[in-house]
Protein backbone atom coordinates (compact mmCIF):
# COMPACT_ATOMS: atom_id res chain seq x y z
CA UNK A 1 0.00 0.00 0.00
CA UNK A 2 1.21 3.47 -0.75
CA UNK A 3 1.25 5.49 2.66
CA UNK A 4 -1.02 8.68 2.38
CA UNK A 5 -0.01 11.92 3.25
CA UNK A 6 -1.67 15.21 2.84
CA UNK A 7 -0.12 16.09 0.27
CA UNK A 8 0.29 13.05 -1.77
CA UNK A 9 -3.97 12.32 -0.93
CA UNK A 10 -5.82 13.22 -4.04
CA UNK A 11 -7.82 16.38 -3.33
CA UNK A 12 -9.78 16.59 -6.51
CA UNK A 13 -10.60 13.34 -8.90
CA UNK A 14 -10.17 11.17 -5.88
CA UNK A 15 -11.60 7.99 -7.95
CA UNK A 16 -8.58 8.44 -10.31
CA UNK A 17 -6.13 7.74 -6.98
CA UNK A 18 -4.31 4.47 -6.86
CA UNK A 19 -3.46 2.85 -3.41
CA UNK A 20 -0.76 -0.10 -4.23
CA UNK A 21 2.92 -0.15 -4.58
CA UNK A 22 2.67 -2.04 -7.58
CA UNK A 23 0.86 0.45 -9.78
CA UNK A 24 3.22 3.10 -8.67
CA UNK A 25 6.43 0.26 -9.71
CA UNK A 26 4.61 -0.30 -13.14
CA UNK A 27 4.05 3.74 -14.05
CA UNK A 28 7.59 4.15 -13.06
CA UNK A 29 9.07 0.85 -14.65
CA UNK A 30 7.20 2.09 -17.66
CA UNK A 31 8.97 5.84 -18.20
CA UNK A 32 11.71 6.92 -19.85
CA UNK A 33 12.44 10.20 -18.05
CA UNK A 34 10.82 12.15 -15.10
CA UNK A 35 10.05 15.72 -14.57
CA UNK A 36 12.04 16.31 -11.35
CA UNK A 37 11.20 19.54 -9.49
CA UNK A 38 13.42 21.52 -6.90
CA UNK A 39 13.52 25.22 -5.62
CA UNK A 40 16.53 27.45 -6.29
CA UNK A 41 16.29 30.87 -4.66
CA UNK A 42 12.54 30.28 -3.71
CA UNK A 43 11.38 29.39 -7.18
CA UNK A 44 10.04 26.02 -8.42
CA UNK A 45 12.56 24.80 -11.21
CA UNK A 46 11.26 21.51 -12.86
CA UNK A 47 13.93 19.22 -15.66
CA UNK A 48 13.12 16.35 -17.43
CA UNK A 49 15.85 13.99 -16.45
CA UNK A 50 16.50 9.92 -16.62
CA UNK A 51 16.05 7.77 -13.69
CA UNK A 52 15.71 4.72 -12.22
CA UNK A 53 14.31 2.21 -9.86
CA UNK A 54 15.73 -0.34 -7.67
CA UNK A 55 13.08 -1.94 -5.06
CA UNK A 56 12.00 1.69 -2.72
CA UNK A 57 14.72 3.73 -4.17
CA UNK A 58 14.79 5.75 -7.29
CA UNK A 59 17.82 6.78 -8.63
CA UNK A 60 18.70 10.28 -10.40
CA UNK A 61 22.32 11.53 -11.77
CA UNK A 62 23.54 14.77 -13.27
CA UNK A 63 27.04 16.07 -13.50
CA UNK A 64 28.18 17.11 -9.85
CA UNK A 65 28.03 20.96 -11.13
CA UNK A 66 24.48 20.63 -11.86
CA UNK A 67 22.22 23.04 -9.65
CA UNK A 68 19.35 20.78 -9.75
CA UNK A 69 20.70 18.23 -7.56
CA UNK A 70 23.27 20.48 -5.43
CA UNK A 71 20.65 21.32 -3.19
CA UNK A 72 19.79 19.25 0.01
CA UNK A 73 16.09 20.33 0.38
CA UNK A 74 12.81 18.31 -0.85
CA UNK A 75 12.16 17.32 -4.49
CA UNK A 76 9.46 16.47 -6.26
CA UNK A 77 9.92 13.53 -9.21
CA UNK A 78 6.91 13.21 -11.39
CA UNK A 79 6.59 10.65 -14.32
CA UNK A 80 3.66 11.10 -17.05
CA UNK A 81 2.01 8.85 -19.18
CA UNK A 82 -0.02 9.74 -21.70
CA UNK A 83 -2.44 7.41 -23.38
CA UNK A 84 -5.38 9.64 -24.64
CA UNK A 85 -7.18 12.39 -25.35
CA UNK A 86 -10.52 12.44 -23.72
CA UNK A 87 -13.24 13.92 -26.71
CA UNK A 88 -16.56 14.63 -24.84
CA UNK A 89 -19.58 16.39 -25.87
CA UNK A 90 -19.28 19.60 -23.92
CA UNK A 91 -15.80 21.50 -23.83
CA UNK A 92 -15.59 21.40 -20.00
CA UNK A 93 -15.51 17.74 -20.19
CA UNK A 94 -13.11 17.26 -22.40
CA UNK A 95 -9.99 15.49 -20.67
CA UNK A 96 -6.84 13.21 -21.05
CA UNK A 97 -6.16 9.74 -20.55
CA UNK A 98 -3.31 8.75 -18.55
CA UNK A 99 -0.83 7.00 -15.60
CA UNK A 100 1.12 9.14 -13.23
CA UNK A 101 3.07 8.88 -10.64
CA UNK A 102 4.21 11.99 -8.07
CA UNK A 103 6.85 10.98 -5.51
CA UNK A 104 8.39 13.56 -3.08
CA UNK A 105 11.35 13.18 -0.50
CA UNK A 106 14.34 14.37 0.28
CA UNK A 107 17.57 12.89 -1.98
CA UNK A 108 20.27 11.31 -0.34
CA UNK A 109 23.61 11.94 -1.94
CA UNK A 110 24.80 8.42 -2.33
CA UNK A 111 28.63 7.83 -1.29
CA UNK A 112 28.77 4.71 -1.65
CA UNK A 113 30.65 2.76 -4.80
CA UNK A 114 28.97 -0.32 -4.51
CA UNK A 115 25.34 1.70 -5.06
CA UNK A 116 26.23 4.61 -6.63
CA UNK A 117 27.65 1.73 -9.42
CA UNK A 118 24.31 0.39 -8.89
CA UNK A 119 21.97 3.19 -9.10
CA UNK A 120 23.84 4.65 -12.26
CA UNK A 121 23.74 0.96 -13.50
CA UNK A 122 19.62 1.53 -12.71
CA UNK A 123 19.48 4.61 -14.66
CA UNK A 124 21.15 3.21 -17.92
CA UNK A 125 19.06 0.62 -18.14
CA UNK A 126 15.80 2.38 -17.34
CA UNK A 127 16.71 4.12 -20.50
CA UNK A 128 18.37 1.47 -22.57
CA UNK A 129 17.52 -1.88 -21.42
CA UNK A 130 20.67 -4.33 -22.16
CA UNK A 131 23.47 -1.51 -22.63
CA UNK A 132 25.27 -1.06 -19.78
CA UNK A 133 26.52 -4.68 -20.43
CA UNK A 134 26.93 -4.25 -23.88
CA UNK A 135 29.12 -1.20 -24.05
CA UNK A 136 32.47 0.55 -22.05
CA UNK A 137 31.88 0.64 -18.27
CA UNK A 138 32.33 4.40 -16.54
CA UNK A 139 35.80 4.88 -16.27
CA UNK A 140 37.19 5.88 -12.29
CA UNK A 141 37.62 9.77 -13.78
CA UNK A 142 33.73 9.53 -15.70
CA UNK A 143 32.32 8.31 -11.96
CA UNK A 144 33.79 11.15 -10.39
CA UNK A 145 32.56 14.08 -12.67
CA UNK A 146 28.79 12.18 -11.91
CA UNK A 147 26.37 12.54 -9.25
CA UNK A 148 23.99 10.00 -8.00
CA UNK A 149 21.20 10.63 -5.86
CA UNK A 150 18.46 8.29 -4.34
CA UNK A 151 14.80 9.31 -3.39
CA UNK A 152 13.11 6.98 -1.16
CA UNK A 153 9.34 5.95 -3.02
CA UNK A 154 8.16 6.16 0.91
CA UNK A 155 5.68 9.23 0.14
CA UNK A 156 4.20 8.98 -3.67
CA UNK A 157 0.69 9.30 -4.94
CA UNK A 158 -0.67 7.39 -8.38
CA UNK A 159 -2.92 8.71 -10.60
CA UNK A 160 -4.74 6.93 -13.43
CA UNK A 161 -7.88 7.85 -15.88
CA UNK A 162 -8.54 5.78 -18.41
CA UNK A 163 -11.89 5.44 -20.65
CA UNK A 164 -14.65 6.67 -22.46
CA UNK A 165 -15.70 10.87 -21.53
CA UNK A 166 -17.92 11.44 -18.57
CA UNK A 167 -20.50 13.69 -19.85
CA UNK A 168 -23.55 15.97 -18.37
CA UNK A 169 -26.48 13.33 -17.91
CA UNK A 170 -28.33 15.66 -20.44
CA UNK A 171 -25.34 16.12 -22.76
CA UNK A 172 -25.56 12.33 -24.11
CA UNK A 173 -28.75 13.31 -26.18
CA UNK A 174 -26.73 15.94 -28.24
CA UNK A 175 -25.79 14.80 -31.47
CA UNK A 176 -22.48 14.90 -31.11
CA UNK A 177 -19.53 12.13 -31.71
CA UNK A 178 -17.73 11.37 -28.78
CA UNK A 179 -14.84 9.39 -27.40
CA UNK A 180 -11.20 8.58 -26.86
CA UNK A 181 -7.80 9.42 -29.52
CA UNK A 182 -5.68 7.20 -28.20
CA UNK A 183 -1.86 8.15 -28.07
CA UNK A 184 0.65 5.56 -28.96
CA UNK A 185 4.19 5.39 -28.16
CA UNK A 186 6.79 3.30 -30.79
CA UNK A 187 10.32 2.85 -31.64
CA UNK A 188 11.44 3.59 -35.26
CA UNK A 189 14.20 1.75 -37.18
CA UNK A 190 17.52 1.95 -35.08
CA UNK A 191 20.27 4.27 -36.55
CA UNK A 192 23.38 3.03 -36.96
CA UNK A 193 26.19 6.05 -36.31
CA UNK A 194 27.33 7.31 -39.53
CA UNK A 195 30.99 7.43 -37.24
CA UNK A 196 30.81 3.67 -37.17
CA UNK A 197 34.58 2.58 -37.95
CA UNK A 198 33.42 -1.14 -38.66
CA UNK A 199 29.72 -2.92 -39.61
CA UNK A 200 28.28 -4.23 -36.88
CA UNK A 201 24.78 -5.72 -36.61
CA UNK A 202 22.12 -3.75 -34.74
CA UNK A 203 21.99 -5.77 -31.04
CA UNK A 204 18.97 -8.04 -30.49
CA UNK A 205 18.10 -5.55 -27.05
CA UNK A 206 18.20 -2.45 -29.44
CA UNK A 207 16.66 -4.02 -32.86
CA UNK A 208 13.55 -5.96 -30.80
CA UNK A 209 12.79 -3.25 -27.94
CA UNK A 210 9.09 -4.04 -26.73
CA UNK A 211 6.81 -0.87 -27.14
CA UNK A 212 8.22 1.72 -24.74
CA UNK A 213 5.41 3.45 -22.50
CA UNK A 214 3.69 -0.26 -21.29
CA UNK B 1 14.63 36.56 -29.89
CA UNK B 2 14.38 34.97 -26.11
CA UNK B 3 15.60 37.33 -23.44
CA UNK B 4 18.67 36.10 -21.34
CA UNK B 5 18.05 35.55 -17.63
CA UNK B 6 20.68 33.48 -14.81
CA UNK B 7 18.28 30.99 -14.93
CA UNK B 8 17.48 30.66 -18.52
CA UNK B 9 21.12 30.85 -19.26
CA UNK B 10 22.49 27.31 -19.74
CA UNK B 11 24.98 26.37 -17.87
CA UNK B 12 25.94 22.96 -18.96
CA UNK B 13 25.53 21.67 -22.79
CA UNK B 14 25.46 25.24 -23.97
CA UNK B 15 25.75 23.97 -27.63
CA UNK B 16 22.19 22.33 -27.43
CA UNK B 17 20.55 26.26 -26.40
CA UNK B 18 18.43 27.41 -28.54
CA UNK B 19 17.44 31.22 -28.68
CA UNK B 20 14.51 32.51 -30.89
CA UNK B 21 11.43 32.80 -30.47
CA UNK B 22 9.97 30.81 -33.04
CA UNK B 23 12.25 27.51 -31.54
CA UNK B 24 10.27 28.01 -28.14
CA UNK B 25 7.00 28.70 -30.07
CA UNK B 26 7.26 24.70 -32.47
CA UNK B 27 8.33 23.19 -29.11
CA UNK B 28 4.92 24.64 -27.42
CA UNK B 29 2.98 23.94 -30.26
CA UNK B 30 3.98 20.98 -30.62
CA UNK B 31 3.03 19.56 -27.38
CA UNK B 32 -0.03 18.04 -25.58
CA UNK B 33 1.06 18.67 -21.64
CA UNK B 34 3.14 20.82 -19.52
CA UNK B 35 4.79 20.00 -16.15
CA UNK B 36 3.75 22.55 -13.82
CA UNK B 37 6.48 23.30 -10.91
CA UNK B 38 4.89 25.34 -7.98
CA UNK B 39 6.15 26.14 -4.30
CA UNK B 40 4.07 24.89 -1.93
CA UNK B 41 4.93 25.12 1.84
CA UNK B 42 8.52 25.67 0.57
CA UNK B 43 8.45 22.29 -1.18
CA UNK B 44 8.19 21.60 -4.97
CA UNK B 45 5.54 20.39 -6.33
CA UNK B 46 5.25 19.07 -10.14
CA UNK B 47 1.97 18.40 -11.91
CA UNK B 48 1.07 17.30 -15.50
CA UNK B 49 -1.25 19.71 -17.31
CA UNK B 50 -2.78 21.48 -20.21
CA UNK B 51 -1.45 24.62 -21.49
CA UNK B 52 -2.38 26.96 -25.01
CA UNK B 53 -1.03 29.75 -26.08
CA UNK B 54 -1.81 32.89 -27.63
CA UNK B 55 1.13 35.03 -28.77
CA UNK B 56 3.52 35.54 -25.77
CA UNK B 57 0.95 34.43 -23.51
CA UNK B 58 1.10 30.75 -22.05
CA UNK B 59 -2.74 29.80 -20.62
CA UNK B 60 -3.21 27.35 -18.07
CA UNK B 61 -6.65 26.01 -16.37
CA UNK B 62 -7.73 24.53 -13.15
CA UNK B 63 -10.41 23.99 -10.84
CA UNK B 64 -11.08 27.27 -8.82
CA UNK B 65 -9.95 25.14 -6.15
CA UNK B 66 -6.68 23.61 -7.62
CA UNK B 67 -3.46 24.29 -4.54
CA UNK B 68 -1.17 24.52 -8.00
CA UNK B 69 -2.72 27.74 -9.37
CA UNK B 70 -4.24 29.19 -6.40
CA UNK B 71 -0.44 30.61 -4.81
CA UNK B 72 0.77 34.20 -6.53
CA UNK B 73 4.53 32.97 -6.36
CA UNK B 74 6.59 31.96 -9.28
CA UNK B 75 5.66 28.45 -11.45
CA UNK B 76 8.09 26.93 -13.81
CA UNK B 77 6.88 25.44 -16.76
CA UNK B 78 8.49 22.44 -19.16
CA UNK B 79 6.94 20.77 -21.67
CA UNK B 80 9.35 17.90 -23.44
CA UNK B 81 9.20 15.56 -26.57
CA UNK B 82 11.50 12.83 -26.45
CA UNK B 83 12.83 11.90 -30.09
CA UNK B 84 15.12 9.13 -29.10
CA UNK B 85 17.43 7.62 -27.18
CA UNK B 86 21.00 7.83 -27.94
CA UNK B 87 23.04 4.60 -27.61
CA UNK B 88 26.72 5.32 -27.27
CA UNK B 89 29.80 3.18 -27.39
CA UNK B 90 30.30 4.05 -23.66
CA UNK B 91 27.75 4.19 -20.62
CA UNK B 92 28.94 7.47 -19.72
CA UNK B 93 27.41 8.55 -23.26
CA UNK B 94 24.46 7.81 -23.60
CA UNK B 95 21.63 10.76 -24.03
CA UNK B 96 18.45 11.49 -24.67
CA UNK B 97 17.35 13.28 -27.94
CA UNK B 98 14.52 15.84 -26.94
CA UNK B 99 13.23 19.08 -27.93
CA UNK B 100 12.35 20.93 -24.60
CA UNK B 101 11.15 24.34 -22.82
CA UNK B 102 11.28 25.83 -19.72
CA UNK B 103 9.47 29.15 -18.60
CA UNK B 104 9.74 31.23 -15.64
CA UNK B 105 7.42 33.91 -14.53
CA UNK B 106 4.37 34.49 -12.08
CA UNK B 107 1.06 33.74 -13.28
CA UNK B 108 -1.52 35.94 -13.52
CA UNK B 109 -5.04 35.13 -11.97
CA UNK B 110 -7.19 36.24 -15.53
CA UNK B 111 -10.10 37.80 -14.53
CA UNK B 112 -11.11 39.34 -18.29
CA UNK B 113 -14.54 37.09 -19.22
CA UNK B 114 -13.42 37.55 -22.86
CA UNK B 115 -9.43 36.88 -22.16
CA UNK B 116 -10.68 34.01 -19.70
CA UNK B 117 -12.98 32.48 -23.02
CA UNK B 118 -9.96 32.85 -25.15
CA UNK B 119 -7.66 31.27 -22.97
CA UNK B 120 -10.00 28.33 -22.25
CA UNK B 121 -10.43 28.43 -26.21
CA UNK B 122 -6.48 27.49 -26.80
CA UNK B 123 -5.74 25.25 -23.93
CA UNK B 124 -8.81 23.27 -25.33
CA UNK B 125 -7.55 23.41 -28.77
CA UNK B 126 -4.25 22.51 -27.82
CA UNK B 127 -5.28 19.49 -26.47
CA UNK B 128 -7.77 18.70 -29.09
CA UNK B 129 -8.05 20.76 -32.29
CA UNK B 130 -11.61 21.40 -33.89
CA UNK B 131 -13.70 20.59 -30.41
CA UNK B 132 -14.08 23.85 -29.50
CA UNK B 133 -16.67 24.41 -32.10
CA UNK B 134 -17.92 21.14 -32.32
CA UNK B 135 -18.99 20.54 -28.84
CA UNK B 136 -21.44 22.19 -26.87
CA UNK B 137 -19.92 25.79 -24.79
CA UNK B 138 -18.73 26.10 -21.49
CA UNK B 139 -21.53 27.21 -19.06
CA UNK B 140 -21.58 30.60 -16.78
CA UNK B 141 -21.47 27.35 -13.89
CA UNK B 142 -18.82 25.89 -15.52
CA UNK B 143 -16.78 28.95 -15.99
CA UNK B 144 -17.08 29.92 -12.76
CA UNK B 145 -15.55 26.53 -11.62
CA UNK B 146 -12.78 27.08 -14.03
CA UNK B 147 -9.69 29.36 -12.88
CA UNK B 148 -7.77 30.43 -15.92
CA UNK B 149 -4.14 32.02 -15.12
CA UNK B 150 -1.60 33.69 -17.50
CA UNK B 151 2.00 33.50 -17.96
CA UNK B 152 4.18 35.65 -19.97
CA UNK B 153 6.55 33.71 -22.00
CA UNK B 154 9.14 36.94 -21.22
CA UNK B 155 11.93 34.20 -19.67
CA UNK B 156 12.25 31.33 -21.47
CA UNK B 157 14.89 29.03 -22.54
CA UNK B 158 14.63 25.89 -24.98
CA UNK B 159 17.06 23.54 -25.44
CA UNK B 160 16.92 20.49 -28.22
CA UNK B 161 19.90 17.37 -28.59
CA UNK B 162 19.55 15.58 -31.99
CA UNK B 163 22.04 13.10 -34.05
CA UNK B 164 23.78 10.46 -33.19
CA UNK B 165 26.31 9.93 -30.17
CA UNK B 166 29.10 11.74 -29.14
CA UNK B 167 32.03 9.50 -27.55
CA UNK B 168 35.07 10.00 -27.14
CA UNK B 169 37.92 10.08 -29.44
CA UNK B 170 39.62 6.89 -28.56
CA UNK B 171 36.12 5.02 -28.16
CA UNK B 172 35.47 4.94 -31.68
CA UNK B 173 37.66 1.91 -32.20
CA UNK B 174 35.70 -0.03 -30.24
CA UNK B 175 33.48 -2.95 -32.08
CA UNK B 176 30.11 -1.30 -30.25
CA UNK B 177 27.27 -1.19 -32.14
CA UNK B 178 26.26 3.06 -31.66
CA UNK B 179 23.50 4.85 -32.91
CA UNK B 180 19.46 6.21 -31.92
CA UNK B 181 17.00 4.66 -31.27
CA UNK B 182 13.74 6.69 -32.70
CA UNK B 183 10.59 7.72 -30.52
CA UNK B 184 7.47 8.12 -32.10
CA UNK B 185 4.62 9.20 -31.19
CA UNK B 186 1.23 8.61 -33.21
CA UNK B 187 -2.88 8.54 -32.87
CA UNK B 188 -4.80 5.24 -32.67
CA UNK B 189 -7.97 4.57 -34.09
CA UNK B 190 -10.59 7.05 -32.28
CA UNK B 191 -12.37 4.65 -30.13
CA UNK B 192 -16.27 5.96 -30.28
CA UNK B 193 -17.58 6.38 -26.74
CA UNK B 194 -19.96 3.03 -26.39
CA UNK B 195 -22.80 5.31 -24.71
CA UNK B 196 -23.06 7.32 -27.84
CA UNK B 197 -27.19 7.46 -28.42
CA UNK B 198 -27.19 7.93 -31.97
CA UNK B 199 -24.36 6.72 -34.87
CA UNK B 200 -22.57 9.53 -35.99
CA UNK B 201 -19.35 9.29 -37.92
CA UNK B 202 -16.11 10.28 -36.32
CA UNK B 203 -15.49 13.75 -37.87
CA UNK B 204 -12.43 14.46 -39.63
CA UNK B 205 -10.65 16.77 -37.66
CA UNK B 206 -10.81 13.45 -34.99
CA UNK B 207 -9.87 10.79 -37.53
CA UNK B 208 -7.55 12.69 -39.56
CA UNK B 209 -5.53 14.37 -37.12
CA UNK B 210 -1.99 14.84 -37.85
CA UNK B 211 0.61 13.01 -35.96
CA UNK B 212 1.30 14.24 -32.48
CA UNK B 213 4.77 15.46 -31.19
CA UNK B 214 5.86 17.62 -34.32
Amino acid sequence: MLSTTPRTSLGRSKERGRTSRDDLYAVLDAGLVCHLGVVVDGSPRVVPTGYGRIGDTLYLHGSTGATSLRGDGEVCVTVTHLDGVVLARSVFHHSMNYRSAMIYGRPRLVLDEEERLAGLRAITEQLAPGQWDATRAPTRKELAATAVVALSLAEASVKVRQGPPKDDEEDYALPIWAGVLPLRQSWGAPETDPAMTSELEVPAHVAARPAPGR
